[in-house]
């Protein structure tokens, strides 16, 4: 695999609403609207450290679709974005106390679910250097559930590594109708990505990695936030402690963690360097409020590593 | 009818997010998140008039919902909310340039648009001083549809004089699949307000007072912004003037104009102390920015159309 | 004493200007307008945790009067305004640096401060299923210390029980004009809330709740911030301790602790279940900032101390 | 008169919130807090035109004395503050809508409302170029009204000359109650100014300027808004039409009329240029928004007068 | 000229401090950073509109440099910065009343004004459809100049049109000083944009269009504001008149204007439809404060000369 | 040393602008602009205190430099600007992350480095009661090191103490260039202040203030911030440790460590209380966020040292 071929993604990528302050949604006294989406969360990631990172989509016909468009683009992310006639989904989060972040979900019939296999094209997937997605997408609905498997068989197919983030999420499906579609996507990927509750969903009893790889792939990582990661790469298991900073907001960590670990890979790098790399990349985007503005580049990277700061 | 009945409204409310300043969404520094719907601004605008309100709708599980209730509360309206699972529906909007207002709807599936028949009690009809319905809530589904025509019928029973705002909105039907609609709606009304283009709906050709008037109701009003008012009630031809202000903000003033006119009613004033007060009311609105920041409370108005700058 | 009967209080509540971020007023960038008021504060929070609460008291004639009735409404909270001619009284909050919070009162002559005896209806306090005062309005002149008495009196001889927090403030009057005029409210309560410097007013040595309790109200409790609360309660010796949570501001956390005991007595809890209830109350208070934003509601309260984080 | 002598001037100054935006107070979203004063606006609009001037009058114990106080210094006026016990006057002032200015006093039992005789050293009037008082301090009561007659006989026994501003304020007097004492000061003065209704206090019929010339000042100046000023100064009429701007804010634009006056005055300059800087400065105040941002300098003048956009 | 070719443009992007509201800087109470730059204006103006553009220029080692082109890159433009050692420029911009926005200048040794000839890529130029340059760019040094004319040189070899804004900025350099360096330019220019007081520059007397026809461009527009344009192109003589739009903020309207009449060029649009295009394009950006904010869209151009308000 | 003498010091003032929030430039929703500048910081601490002080510097011909005029002078500084033609030189800071605080100068050419000794009133420095200057000042440019050795010299002949900080800036000069600059500055001073880094400089083994002392100081203050300060001051060795305070934002700290040692030197006071204000000052700065916005009062100190916390 060259370094100069790039990361391929697809997914839902929406509208974030986020509450200014602390306290009741009503007393908000105003938002910003940003973006919100993990897949376009690795990508931007991937982006910030020098690689080159495509993101494939469905984008609503109103301003918030544009807008995400043009954030992406300012992050240096390339674009495939399908405009449909269904709206862009939307989140508002707000922080109830020091204690809760709330989020809402307002995504039923977005555009973003309307993904479907043909959107997919081949080409795209042949000419990237790895293909990544996550076990968000196919609980949106079954042409993005058929699209997310299509993209991963085109991939294997022209052997392109798949790369896979668990990310299972409680509010869009119980983990009895997700273990089944998650475990025929973590096998046919060449990476995983889990937390331990993840892993809990594929492996009854015994090691965790190992019990992913089983399942297939030849790179299993699980990161579990505060205590580092664990890993077991092309039959070598590795652990990285985390990086100790005070975490302002978690909101991005894993997904900052995911594009540290890819751009790395993308770059060649060895199997400890990309899982350090994915750990201060996780560690960076914590002390930082916000999903994607968390996500460093290089030299902020070596500055939290080496105590270089800047003043 | 005593002056102590109040008014019973029914429709859909959404979140509203107004971007700060003028320009693209994407440059836009901020937002405040308000509540949007016709009815339930024609409900605020008479509570601020001193008559009593009742705004019943269905509403989402989430902070949006709470915060659509606690606004309508701090109004002094009296809310009779549906919980559903549904989300509550959303709206962006923002000033792309100082000639064009861009508004981008997030409603599809929404709580709102899942009223039904079922969701309206009997009791709150009958105890009604005026029913008041708008031609948006049966572009929103069959359930709505049969929920607004099921409480025209009630009121009608009951002896409750029925309001309706035509409210054509073309982003949600062609004019095709709207007229029968709305001219059976027309037909059930007491009341109708209609704008030249929505009277055009109706009647081909001719005097759209008469025309309107020909349909059913006996108070026929045809507000005409910059132009004033015009009205057939009781067999009595009106008009008002529109009073000089500078325009800020035109959104929400039909919603004041009638307002306006259905407090002064409720309050068993003349038909045309009830189209000045409509008058002054939208005149208002329109100097205020946003939806229901604009409706007048009595002082206001007196304030507006005496001359009494209050410094 | 039927769940169903509410809270009824009374005293003065204030507009209060909270400066944006830290550092010298003269700094400050921008303000929010709110309202504090520890009646009040009481009220809203019974409010929220399902309770029914109402608030009686003078505000001015003007806009900031307009804005704290609503505002009460709008958390569900009945009010009862006695509109005076005099100003509502204000407050100025800032936080200087992050060890010190300033506040400054403008409320010498407020409306609030001219409460009579004739403002209290004998019919609110007959119905109420509690009457609660506090310290702090005795203090603000003799026709409110008047009132405060007439109120419990009138509730004393109905049989509806009397809750006073004691609520000391050096800034109104010194403990020496205070002692005696506490030392009284304190002998006609049922409930009474102190902090354990609030206490010493009362008891110059030995036990605090027995102290208290000899003067003569039967439920006794001392709130003791990041120590928790004892109490005293029908001849009981109760304690809780505090719930491990980051201090984010601590002012309306006595507030939101009283709430929480009144509102679950309303709603006919045990001893033991109120004093949780109160501790979770203030808890989630102080990791929220403002007065009364932090005041929880119950799905809040059973995330707080269920360790059920939504995300 | 030397050019180096100033303007001493003395009257109460208040912190002022003004509310952001347009729409109820209820809906600010938030507040900026300034100064409020028309004497210490006139020492600020002296003083950013090239004059010296100085402040004196009562200020708070609280952070909003110490505010107006440093306020006041960065625009270059020195402050002669008093520091009283009581708090410092507010104010709150919103924009209701396009049409309407609200503003709401806080100021009952102020600080700036205690100024007495004594207050007013008599080396310091000795020693001033102008003395200008205005007709709001004698109506906020009676040791205010000692303090500015004192002021003014001192000011006389020197040969000070003394600037009158009559300011007949409706909310604080009543005209009944105003006229012999506004009469009584207005007879004291050297310069008068007045809008036509302040001099309908003092001249039932015929014209205004020889009515108040015949009350005792040599220098009488009329002004009119958008009419522009007539003058009657040391026996000759003059008058200068408005410039033509478009008004963003009427408030300050008196003040900034009697700064022109008095600053040209001070450094010597003939009647009529007196009364053209006083026409521009007061032109330039309408079109900024607030109280003092609007008070220009020279250069800022010449701009407006000589077309010379800087750009 | 095929459709297909892009703009090419170089010059100095700077950052740009704009302050909240009206009044002096010091009374700002916050700021927005955005990115001014006649060329970069054109570009992004130029992408807006369908066509594709590529900005060259010197940006520091600083945030602001990595701003700009992430801004940029946002728009759709395509970015070749040389970074560079010294900083980047930056400006501030504040509106000190409703007449005056007033511009400071922090930008003498920026890494912008350090462009030097070896910064073109003689590939770039060759490639592109049209060579875009200003009059401002030789203002700003010695090895500007000598880049500016270098391209022009490289752009003419190669057969690609050359367009010049003449710009002239009197804060960088005199008239005379200008003149002769702007004569030369324009007379190597193949289009050429200015205003009446910028023809004044090289056409003493007669008529303007022929007078710079004359030097040398075959395509002459001047622009004249509130007047719309007259042109004389390929010996035809065109005249648009201006659109009735309400002004909000003039900057950037130059800039639009040329945008419009390049990307109809590019787009192989005849001379006509360029212009009436430029027109609509400056008026549009006349209707939204900012700099870049009110270049306009093809849709938003039908609106604004259709009269289709999108509501 | 008369206590009624004052501070003067001399440097360069910038504008800052400071992002709004935390995270990368490009995505700061606002900033605000204030005052930065090691010198004006001294002279505001030692204002603040009590004590009077003199700021003396260069300020270009724009909005930025009558800003900070107008800020030093609110905090009751006097202020001896100098104009010049060039601009006032800028900052930008942003907060990247919780670990990481960016700042970017933009001051090369600036006003504030074209100090010349000429600027230095004899006069001045004569009737001072110290002379502070910095080490930051000689690294500006050949004219500034003149100025800073003209007046150290100057004073030293009139016998006014000299008190240099060391301030070394890594992004100015490098060590090896400061160093024989540095070590001049320090061996003419009376009073040095240094970090342990800076005493390295000059030190290079053994103890720092010992051999601080041998350069000819006779008080030598070592500054470590968590771990208090060492002092050898006319031969006695005092250490004062760090106050508990959690630290918000260090910026500034030195400043205000520096000033209230000043401030009480010019006050009379001993060896060991200057320390003991300078400890609290330091600490007071570190928990509010902003350079001179942390700067406290007598009052303020009180507070911190005494737990007198004001609510």
């Amino acid at each position: 695999m060259s370094a100069s071929k790039g990361l391929l993604t697809l997914g839902e990528s929406m509208g974030i609403f986020v509450a200014d302050g602390i306290g009741p949604l009503e007393h908000a006294r105003g938002f910003t609207l940003g973006v919100a989406g993990a897949e376009s969360n690795v990508a931007i990631g991937v982006a910030r450290l020098g690689g080159s990172a495509t993101w494939l989509g469905r984008l609503g016909p109103d301003s918030t679709g544009t807008l995400i468009e043009a954030r992406l683009k300012a992050f240096g992310v390339r674009v495939l974005a399908v405009r449909d006639t269904a709206h862009t989904g939307l989140m508002i989060r707000y922080q109830r106390s020091g204690q809760f972040i709330q989020a809402d979900y307002h995504r039923a019939g977005s555009a973003g679910s309307r993904l479907t296999p043909a959107d997919v094209p081949r080409d795209e997937i042949r000419q990237a250097g790895i293909l990544h997605v996550t076990g968000i997408t196919p609980a949106l609905g079954d042409t993005c559930r058929a699209a997310v498997f299509h993209a991963v068989e085109e991939a294997r197919a022209a052997g392109v590594p798949v790369s896979v983030d668990v990310n299972y999420r409680g509010k869009l499906w119980s983990r009895a109708d997700a273990a089944p579609v998650l475990r025929d996507l973590v096998g046919r990927a060449d990476i995983v990505f889990a937390g331990p509750d993840e892993a809990a969903i594929f492996v009854d009893s015994g090691d965790a990695l190992d019990g992913l790889a089983k399942l297939g792939p030849s790179e299993v990582v699980v990161k579990d936030g505060a205590r580092g990661c664990t890993a077991l790469i092309d039959g070598e298991r590795l652990s990285v402690p985390a990086l100790p900073v005070t975490a302002i907001d978690p909101v991005g960590a894993g997904d900052a963690f995911v594009a540290g670990y890819l751009a790395d890979r993308l770059a060649g790098a060895g199997a400890g360097e990309r899982l350090r790399t994915a750990i201060a990349s996780g560690a960076f985007a914590v002390t930082v409020p916000g999903d994607c503005e968390g996500l460093p580049d290089r030299a902020e990277l070596a500055a939290l590593t080496g105590g270089d700061i800047n003043r």
